[in-house]
């Protein structure tokens, strides 16, 4: 059948075309409610119908979703240390208070704790987790973490808490600093976040990283961190330049 | 600018339309890849491509919350009892085992564990907190909500945590049981629905039941439990009847 609208079209323009003429072949968008030609036809109206629906559905499960983080977050220990049953410690930082925390929390969270407070160790008797080489600070997100699945981050916060989510093996707070560093990636970053993405095992950022530092490989060695990077890990230097000889390798052979 | 397909078209159109001319009306829809004509047509190529995106977003933020839900789990506390600092004791079943839990968890979910646990009350000295008028199971799965935000339902279960719900402030698991009730809902249990949605302040499940019964009223007086309510709520079926007519004469009002 032809379209009513396009037949009227038709016939008008046997006797040349005017600007109401014009109108028949336009049609007005359903979504943007704006006019537009048959050159630049989205859906049929079935499927507009059909994805508003499934957008609404998509919505619905992010709202049920939503509820659901919000009822599962549990308030901070440190707002009330009465009912913990444990403690974290800061080992270089002598001056820094202990930070309250629950067994049943740790082991749900994180392999490591729980290996450590189920069998029989040091720390399941003395109730003290002794962790090195971290700020009172960065403990405290790290443990506050582990009950809201958020927060504060900066570059130093998410490197900070990202290898500790590696050493606790705490896999959800890895993911989220490194989609942190990934938004925040600049060419001045982009060296360092690749060492460190490799010496921390992040594939995603230091698959992001190579990308920015590909891409101005004519800067590479003005990099401030360029210099520290050939001296502590030559390798990695390396494996740039060969991604990027292997890479031009290829675009010729398109050719 | 006159769409080049559609010029084609109506020059066609001046010495009698063929099938080949027909086609030139007609677009394909990106996203079912079916044929329509104007007459069918959705949404232009910017708004389709836009909605695309939007989709994927909303795809992605969905992932993510999963993943929040996911790491904000508590593994089940009769799991692992050990770290345990309180149990739950269903007061009219002597022979239940006292089921662990962990008083941190129970004041992060309810209003009502956290006075009780907060102050210096019974339970919090006894470390038991003695609950009436529950079986153990249905305990069980009460606190197994309040750690994991799920709980296997049926219609008896599905009413048995939502009174829990009420009684603790738990509104997540309130809401959780009401859509179960809502989705299961028939003539039946509509009566039935109705006066427990009351009982227990239940908006949408109060207002889910009565679109039920107003459908069939013919039928009401035959309803198995409309005699028990009479009895038990008359006030409740006098509403039933005010609201029917209040919308008949609403209806007559429209014409």
């Amino acid at each position: 059948m032809l379209p009513r609208r396009c037949t009227a079209s038709a016939a008008a323009g046997q006797t040349g075309s005017s600007d109401s003429d014009l109108d028949e072949f336009i049609m007005r968008c359903l979504s943007c409610e704006e006019q537009y030609d048959m050159m630049d036809s989205g859906t049929c109206r079935e499927c507009y119908q059909e994805a508003n629906e499934a957008e609404e559905e998509l919505r619905l499960e992010i709202d049920d979703l939503k509820s659901k983080v919000s009822f599962l977050t549990l308030s901070s220990p440190t707002l009330n240390p009465s009912t913990a049953d444990i403690v974290l410690v800061p080992v270089d930082d002598s001056d820094a208070t202990p930070i309250p925390a629950h067994k049943h929390v740790l082991v749900s969270r994180s392999p490591v704790f729980n290996a450590m407070l189920e069998n029989d160790m040091e720390e399941r008797r003395s109730g003290t987790i002794k962790i090195s080489d971290v700020s009172h600070d960065t403990l405290r997100a790290f443990v506050n973490y582990l009950y809201t699945a958020e927060a504060p981050l900066d570059n130093q916060m998410a490197c900070n808490l990202l290898v500790l989510g590696e050493k606790y093996q705490v896999k959800h707070l890895k993911t989220y600093c490194e989609k942190y560093l990934i938004a925040k990636m600049n060419w001045n970053r982009a060296i360092a976040n690749y060492a460190f993405a490799y010496q921390y095992n992040c594939k995603q950022l230091r698959s992001a990283s190579l990308a920015v530092i590909l891409d101005k490989m004519d800067s590479l060695t003005q990099n401030e961190y360029y210099a520290e990077l050939v001296d502590t890990n030559p390798r990695l230097v390396v494996e740039i330049y060969e991604t990027y000889i292997g890479k031009q390798l290829n675009t010729a052979g398109t050719f």
